[in-house]
Parts: C-alpha cells; sequence; structure tokens
C-alpha cells in the first residue's frame, strides 16, 4: 500500500496530497467510491465507476475521465503493490473554473476489514441518527451528517446508525442500506431518497426468483413494532449484516430469512468473480 | 500572497496540501472562517476565530489551539507577505482519532472582491434555492448545498441564491445573512437555524438605538408580497447590499433604509478599527 495514482499516473501515496484552497475540494464538490480488493481480485469496478460518473453527473460535475482507463488504473494499482484484501478509494474532484483541471485519485484507504462470523449470525445493534442526505442518489463527500451519525453510533457501541427523515422514515445506514423482510418481500426505501449502493444491486440481482423487491418508506415505528420479520444493512464492505436492536429496542437474533439472502449473494458474486 | 501558515509554521502556500486520504478533511470534519484584510488591517479577527472555535464545539472537533496564538499567526501572514486587500481562510481540520493531530490552515483565499457601488444604490438580484444546512450554526467545510445554489445563481445572473426551507422560509445566502426591514425593525433569521455571521454581529451593534432586531421566520412568499419595505444580505465580502429582485419578483430599486444601515455599519467598523 505504499502507491496510489493521479489522473492515471502512479505516485507514490504520500504524494497524493491536494491543495487546502483547492475550491472543489474545499466545496465537497467531489465524488467517491470504495472498492473492496478480495484476494487480489477487485470486486465489480465497473458497477463503481458508473455510479461515479453518475454521482458526478447528478452535481454537475464535468470531467474527461472513462470509464475503461480508471478501470485500468484500479488495475495497475492492484498490481503494483500486490494488493490482496484492501479497500481502495476512488476520489473525483471538480474544478468549478476549468473542467479539464478535475482531479481523479485512486488510494488504499485501508485493509479490507473482516467481521465476526458471529455477527453475521446473530446480528449487530444500531442506532438512529435524525437527518436526510442532500441530493441522497449521489455519492459526494458532503459527509458531515454521516460522520456524525457513524461517530455517535461507536459512542453507544452501535455498529451502524440509521438516517431518520423529517417524516419518520429510515432512509439509509451512514456506509450502508438498509432493508426489512417479510414473508418473501425486500422492503428497501424509494431509490429517490437513498445512494444506490453496489452491494444493493448486487443483492437485488443475486435474489431474482427468490424474493421481490419493493421500494418503499419504511417507518421507524413500524420496524420497532415488528412488522418485519428481519431486517439488514448491506454494503462493501460489511456484506449482509443482520441487524438484532434498534436504539433500545430488541427485535431479534436468529435470521432464516437473511441468513438465505448472504448465501444467494455469495453465490452471485462467487460465480460473477470467477 | 505566497506564503501560508499550518500550525504556526510559515510555508510556501503551494505546500499547503492535505493528503487526499485524510479522514477528517475527506468527512468534512473541518470548520473554516474568511477573514478579510483591508488596507493592511486584519478585519475583527478575534470574533472570527471565536466563531471558528464554537463551530468545531459544536462537531467536538477537538483541538489544542489557543485564540492568542492564532491571531498572533494572521498578523505574521499578513505582514510577512504585506497583504493589503486580501481575503484570508482559516482552515481547522479535525483527526477523528487523534486531538492533538488536528490541522490549522491560513492561506490568502483571494483578493478582496470591490462590488460596484451601483450595486449597493441600486440592489442586486437573488435566486432561491430549496434546502437546509446541515448544523446551521457552525460554519463547516459541508459545503456542497452551498456551492450548488451559487453556482445556480450565477447561471441565472444573480448575486447570490437564498436557502429556502421546507416551511418556505428563506433561512440565509449561501455567503452571506438575510434581512428584511420594516419601519425601524430588522428582521433576521431565528439564530438556531443559520450561521451567525460577523457581519451580522456587527451590523446589530452598529445599528443599536435605530433599529430594533428581531429574530424570527421570514416567509419567502411574504417578501416576495413586499410585506417587508427592503430586504438586504451582508457578509464579511459583500458587507451591506440591498436586494432588488427575488427570482423573477422585482421588489424597488432605492433604499433608504438600507443606505442608512450601510452608513452606521461603515462608521462603526472605521470607528473600531482606528
Amino acid at each position: 500500500m505504499v502507491h496510489a495514482i493521479l489522473n492515471g499516473k502512479v505516485i507514490k501515496k504520500e504524494k497524493a496530497q491536494i491543495p487546502i484552497y483547492h475550491k472543489g475540494y474545499f466545496f465537497d464538490f467531489a465524488v467517491y467510491s470504495s472498492i473492496k480488493v478480495l484476494n487480489g481480485k477487485i470486486f465489480f469496478p465497473k458497477y463503481h465507476i458508473q455510479r461515479l460518473f453518475q454521482s458526478a453527473k447528478m452535481i454537475n460535475l464535468k470531467h474527461n475521465f472513462k470509464i475503461k482507463e480508471v478501470l485500468g488504473w484500479l488495475e495497475k494499482l492492484t498490481k503494483i503493490d500486490k494488493l490482496k484484501n484492501v479497500l481502495l478509494r476512488i476520489v473525483l474532484v471538480g474544478d468549478p473554473d476549468e473542467q479539464k483541471n478535475a482531479l481523479l485519485y485512486i488510494f488504499p484507504a485501508s485493509e479490507l476489514t473482516f467481521y465476526p462470523d458471529e455477527w453475521y449470525r446473530k446480528g449487530v445493534k444500531v442506532i438512529t441518527f435524525e437527518g436526510e442526505r442532500f441530493l441522497p442518489q449521489a455519492k459526494t463527500t458532503n459527509l458531515l451528517l454521516n460522520f456524525l451519525a457513524l461517530e455517535k453510533a461507536k459512542k453507544c457501541n452501535a455498529f451502524e446508525a440509521l438516517l431518520i427523515d423529517r417524516d419518520g422514515n429510515i432512509r439509509e445506514g451512514t456506509r450502508s442500506n438498509f432493508f426489512a423482510i417479510r414473508e418473501n418481500k425486500i422492503f428497501t426505501p424509494p431509490k429517490e431518497k437513498v445512494l444506490g449502493g453496489i452491494t444493493q444491486k448486487l443483492i437485488i440481482l443475486a435474489t431474482k426468483g427468490k424474493f421481490k423487491v419493493v421500494y418503499r418508506d419504511i417507518a421507524l415505528k413500524d420496524v420497532k413494532r415488528k412488522n418485519y420479520q428481519e431486517c439488514f444493512i448491506a454494503s462493501t464492505s460489511i456484506n449482509v449484516m443482520p441487524i438484532n436492536q434498534i436504539d433500545n429496542v430488541y427485535l431479534r437474533n436468529s435470521f432464516q430469512k437473511t441468513y438465505e439472502i448472504q448465501k444467494l449473494f455469495k453465490n452471485y458474486w462467487q460465480q460473477k468473480l470467477k
């Protein structure tokens, strides 16, 4: 993990800097994605780059980068440093004045985190945090809400914070999508209100024919009243993680349907990455 | 404008960089202020540093910097580069893991902008933009809303965008406070819903005894219906700027009360900076 890539050029990681007076980065005129490298294999990079470019479009961040070249840069960095289990980050920073000055950084953000098997069986505790992301469909660096919500979760010994909107609905985690299950239906919030996660997309593909996905508002109070059978969160780093407790409300600690989704998800990506 | 200061140390401006993988800056765990240097004199720096530290406290950004030393650094930078009419920026970046690693940058953001006298007499056009700042009382780098709103204003040949909240009230400009006048009352939104501007503070002090300041919600529709006599915005760079048009609604182009406030404000700071 000693290198990074800036606009296609391999540089030492410690040289991957940006001026503190750079207007694009200062004003959060920047989008990003976090991409898993698992056993040296990059996990669905094309989906990440596509979403990165969609996010850029949503905030009118113009640039001249091409999906194919960015794919190549991801591979290059992975090879050069023989990355094995790493979370890569791409950050695309716009220049408000001159589109050709956009900056695209790729760097190793951290070693990949592997959570205990027990958490995937028994579930984890999450808390709630009132707030709505600005432009929720875009993965921008406008991240203070997510940051403070996750800090609060850590203080409460919780794994994640769920963002609750003005109507009392669960939107998403600070770094994950939220799902609730009833019978053979997976409920998840309306597309226009949350970030379209890559793992969410993969789960939907993986469970096709077994579960029906329903996009709709999910009231926090309904989840706490156990109007849904099981709940889970999902993300690139987290995979499919069941929830056993929200705030001080205990939900359950056995998750038959979530286990099935975990299996379907794993089979799907293992098949695809072969 | 060739130098900057990082944690008290004078450095070349181009060395004022931050790693793209710095977690604090990436997650907007950072606060800032923009300070005017006018004819070589720093404009109320203590107020700016106090607010900077208050903002830091609101997001639980810990650091060991002292007001007095930061004041000294502002003076040092102004002297070294013989700054005359410049907008300085302080950015204080937190380290989520280690408070002693907080970074405090001071650098010249731009030459000071002087707007045409005519704008101060005839007023400027502003547009509206729906959105609420997260933690409005804290001046953080969570700035995408402000940025996109101001970009829209520029496209519309407007000087500023006013942020409109979910209830249809005017909150503040993207880089200014908003004020409406009726008789001898200056109305401005409730303190807990907006950033407490330094210029706002100075205006309130300057107009004491002449105008009464009332903090309350100001409905956009009331302003457009001309339920207020005059409106203006104010900030460190803008000073006291009357508004002649909001969106496509023409308001007026003569501003007796605003002119009076401009005068009181100018007298006040000239007196204080002597």
